[in-house]
């Protein structure tokens, strides 16, 4: 099992370093701009899903001073296999589907996601490459929670912060068990 | 995708509710007690994992205060897929294989464990049946890790829970990564 070796942790705050630069992401699309500015919309999203039922108003005004939002066209790859991104993606209208190269196997569709779905958590905990490609299936407005972001989290506000980690590690442990057991394509 | 019923938030303190009861684990087994007891080995074995690269003495001290220790014989099944247990396995000495049913596959190798692999994560953090089989390879001195000493750590020490969970979030990332493309045996 190889680790990333940019991906460290610093020892004082306990928290990720960062090796790169902050990246600028989405730059063609249509930003929406901070969070904050669609919070009801997104509480009302989150509040839906079962792994947030526990994140009240004041938490997710929180998270959401953290998240910057955009709007992508139908067919536009919010995550494409191989490129490198310290971040992840919340979905919150329209519709994406999540494909993965499986050796033996091929080009695989993995998941469909939908509002509240997040994808592309993998890369930004261990800042390698991302393993899958995600793509537009409907106009879609989406949420973006980068490392950077996470780290400031955890050290101004770390009791969300962690109920953030054990929440990343629930969906992770999830995923862990679609990969074995990929009964269906998982609506994440 | 279905989340575990069992796993819950506690909203005050960000840390997993308890709904079992605290499981009596490996009474069959060699007890070989509290952690404390082998402080110095079990540093030697961590610090040599690039994970807790950054953790200190200290918090390795602190880290055994919630571990028990235990020895099993070659041929011993540290997990069974199927079983609930709400913990999960560091290996200390001797060795151990993981094994999974794959749909289509049948019963096939995923991992060969090492001094310092750990196993199990998954199950500690959904709650859900474990989805792995682990068989001691050799005679195999482990540690325990448990949720309730896991909720304990981010109640007691946060700092190093923090640390603890950002750990866990690599080692399922990287689960993730090798069970889409399972180049080879993973060694963990």
């Amino acid at each position: 099992m190889s680790y990333s070796q940019l991906f460290k942790f610093n020892l004082d705050t306990g928290v990720i370093r960062m090796n790169d630069a902050a990246s600028t992401i989405y730059g063609d699309l249509n930003k929406l701009g901070p969070a904050e500015n669609y919070m009801d919309e997104i509480y009302e999203i989150i509040h839906q899903i079962r792994l947030f039922d526990d994140f009240g108003m004041d938490e997710i005004k929180v998270l959401c001073h953290y998240l910057r939002c955009y709007a992508a066209p139908r067919h536009y790859p919010l995550l494409k296999e191989g490129d490198r991104g310290d971040f992840m993606v919340l979905i919150l209208t329209g519709s994406a589907e999540v494909r993965v190269n499986i050796p033996g196997l091929g080009n695989e569709k993995i998941a469909e996601l939908l509002p509240g779905s997040t994808v592309g958590e993998t890369s930004m905990i261990d800042g390698e490459p991302r393993f899958i490609t995600c793509i537009a299936t409907a106009p879609t407005d989406f949420a973006v929670l980068s490392r950077d972001s996470l780290n400031q989290i955890l050290m101004q506000a770390p009791r969300l912060g962690n109920k953030l980690l054990l929440t990343l590690l629930q969906l992770l442990s999830a995923r862990l068990r679609e990969a074995y057991n990929p009964v269906q394509t998982a609506v994440v």
